[in-house]
């Protein structure tokens, strides 16, 4: 029998999982099947390979990226841990529980490199278009090689979608925008607020983009931020020069007036106003149409495309977990797509689905979100050999995170957590993430960095 | 037999300028084949359809046009007028020679209106894919509905490739750019130049991106702008606050090294590098692969691919010539596609094209270019019945114009020149390009705008 082969489209956290897993079971000595992914970046870390281009790339690509210079994780590394490469494992010594972007992305290379799979990745190759025969059982993939500018077909199997949904911006219209004098920017194209400082910014929305936009500016000396929310505010304790207004009506220029009757000016705009489902590659039966939520309708365990089951996606959710959740649903693929899992039949997928659907409408607060999302992966995690992990204490590691952010959203970023997978505690940072403008991973290793002196108080003060 | 179907791909100029073709044909009792034209964006008009938005649109796809929102014309519209649809015509009057961006899309707006074609233009729909049947002699063209977000396929027997070539940025890499604090854009982004007040702008190329932007920096008030050129200076009599440098060494933080050893410290940074020919919809051996010249190889009279005389593209060319040369390229492509014309044998077509590449490559300076281009259009007029035009007289406007932008950069809008088409002579404008905040069709075309006494003096002082 011919060997199969696998297409993984997409070489971030959720493609990296994936590569990973199929290591794993080829070091079991189990025969893998042959396996192509095809990354159009230069590199591996989707997400966490920070670029400073903005709109299109230098292939004339849409740019993958939304990371920003000074980005530190926005929610505790003990949530997002691998199971089975841990950060003591990486590191060698504890570190603190809110990292930044270098050192995120350090610890996701360094799982991949381990296993051998960069090899695997076609660098810099876009893929153009994807046709599925019915027949044969097979999927051509229309595949552009961005450095040689020359584009070719090839057949596999399975396809394992794992480019994200958090790079084409949604970006509504305004009445009036067009005539804003200032810049006008979506969170995706954001990599710094250090030219926010003195400006009088508007940032619309009410999530995650808005929230740590928001403080980036307060820290990098914004003269006032606003932000304007739809459906509710975030509430939090905001600092002086920080504050909310309701929906827009419109634009005049540099003013911008609220439902509420409030008139503003602005010097900038950044719209956070979040992402699409955007896969320009795929047909639209193959294709993921969902607003960003915690069950995407059509994918059994969140992973099988129902229409077609030999087409995955991994990391469609929306996610308080990430890393770890990735790899859950990486390794139940690669079971079914290795026989060691079997796939239901179609009527007990949908019995399956509507099941978790409806858990999933009966949703009432975030608490109950966060332990949807472990059940979902501990589901997973039970149908393979992933390394089973105590969601139940990443539950309340991720209700802490929210209460310390409720507390301070200007200081939940210096406590410390316990790894659900060392027991070791991270330690407190040298520099408060308020002080600390050089986000470098060389800066953050650092043991004594000059200007400790200053902080010997504070890290001695208790922190929760 | 079967009706021919034909597919234009993009409704900007040119692709208006192939509808109108065949709609002239029809009128003149000519039996047209089927034409669907797909646009992705909801209008029709390509750069000329302003947008605020940059990066990727509201669907997701990259932003097509590279305009700013207070864009005249910078070059005369004598130059690029129809000859079959006159300014006179359109207006009702004369109007100044360097109109702003709502006029000129009025203008070419106007002219496609009137032949009732925008029935055939299908916006909101993206081309993802095309592939060629070499036996059927068909192309399928692979089309996004992008409002329904559904997918489909077309077969047609000729393709009109007319989606332009500035849209996606050259976008190089420069040493430490990534750790430039203020905004980095490219030309395709820049939406205006108010937000440049008070700044100290670099604008990275010495083409028209950065002529253009930096005097529109200079009028909006910027602080400085310093224009940083590879080969040679644009060599204008820049006003007090504007110079060029030479090529950039390295950014580090604000502050720029160049290869003469100067240092400078940045607000903002515009690269005006030019654009990509990209084509992410054409498998490589349908793809133009050019840098920006007057005469890209493998298109015979610079509209028929060699590879496929089934496909034909318009305005794949540098342009000195715009919307009349647009002309030419639809209505000599129109009567390919009719029969009125007949394709030359393959050889006789690579005889043509090695003729016309070796005058290309003898050209020796701007003037040597524009004849050039003259040539080259009234060679596709003479094939065809569009209405032939005094060329020469043209070239003489282009070498006014430089003329004029020699002397003073700042003044040369608001010269009038003559039109070949009509005799007519451009009115001087009612208001000084350097001292007009107001770009819009409404101000340009009133006769007494406010503010017309203080240009009185002006007025009656001689222009050229």
């Amino acid at each position: 029998m011919q060997q199969k082969r696998i297409a993984i489209i997409g070489a971030g956290p959720s493609g990296m999982a994936a590569m990973r897993a199929f290591a794993a079971a080829e070091s079991q000595g189990e025969q893998i099947p042959e396996i192509i992914c095809y990354e159009k970046q230069d590199d591996w870390g989707g997400q966490w390979n920070f670029t400073w281009r903005t709109g299109t790339d230098h292939y004339g690509e849409p740019v993958h990226s939304s990371m920003y210079r000074n980005l530190w994780s926005n929610g505790p590394k003990e949530a997002l841990e691998f199971a089975e490469y841990t950060f003591d494992e990486h590191f060698g010594r504890p570190i603190s529980s809110y990292p930044p972007r270098e050192v995120l992305w350090d610890y996701i290379d360094g799982r991949a490199s381990q296993s051998g799979v960069k090899d695997l990745v076609r660098f810099a190759h876009a893929v153009r278009w994807i046709d599925y025969d019915e027949t044969a059982e097979r999927f051509t993939l229309t595949v552009e090689d961005l450095r040689n500018r020359r584009t070719s077909r090839e057949v596999f199997d399975e396809v394992i979608v794992a480019t994200g949904h958090f790079s084409y911006p949604n970006v509504p219209n305004f009445d009036g925008i067009e005539t804003f004098p200032g810049e006008v920017i979506h969170a995706h194209e954001f990599r710094g607020a250090e030219r926010l400082a003195g400006q009088r910014v508007l940032l619309i929305g009410g999530s995650y983009s808005a929230e740590d936009i928001g403080v980036q500016a307060h820290k990098m000396g914004a003269r006032h931020v606003t932000m304007s929310y739809r459906s509710r505010p975030q509430g939090f304790a905001w600092p002086e020069g920080v504050d909310e207004v309701p929906e827009i009506l419109r634009f005049d220029g540099a003013e911008v007036s609220f439902v509420d009757g409030q008139r503003r000016e602005f010097d900038a705009v950044v719209l956070c106003t979040g992402y699409l489902h955007h896969y320009p590659f795929l047909p639209n039966e193959m294709r993921i149409d969902s607003p960003n939520n915690l069950y995407p309708t059509g994918l059994y365990r969140g992973v099988v495309w129902q229409g077609n089951p030999h087409l995955y996606y991994l990391g469609a959710q929306d996610q308080w977990f990430t890393f770890n959740m990735f790899d859950a649903q990486a390794w139940y693929a690669r079971d079914l797509i290795l026989g060691r899992a079997e796939l239901p039949s179609p009527e007990e997928r949908v019995a399956h689905m509507e099941e978790w659907l409806r858990r999933h409408e009966a949703l009432e607060d975030d608490p109950a979100a966060v332990r949807f999302q472990a059940d979902y992966i501990r589901d997973l995690i039970e149908a393979t050999d992933y390394p089973m992990f105590d969601l139940d204490a990443v539950v309340e590691i991720f209700l802490a995170w929210k209460q310390d952010k409720k507390r301070d959203i200007l200081t939940y970023r210096d406590k410390a957590h316990r790894s659900v997978m060392t027991g070791t505690m991270a330690v407190e940072h040298h520099t408060r993430w308020l002080d600390e403008l050089d986000d470098s991973r060389e800066r953050y290793l650092l043991h004594q960095p000059s200007g400790e002196l200053e902080h010997e108080e504070q890290a001695s003060a208790p922190k929760r």
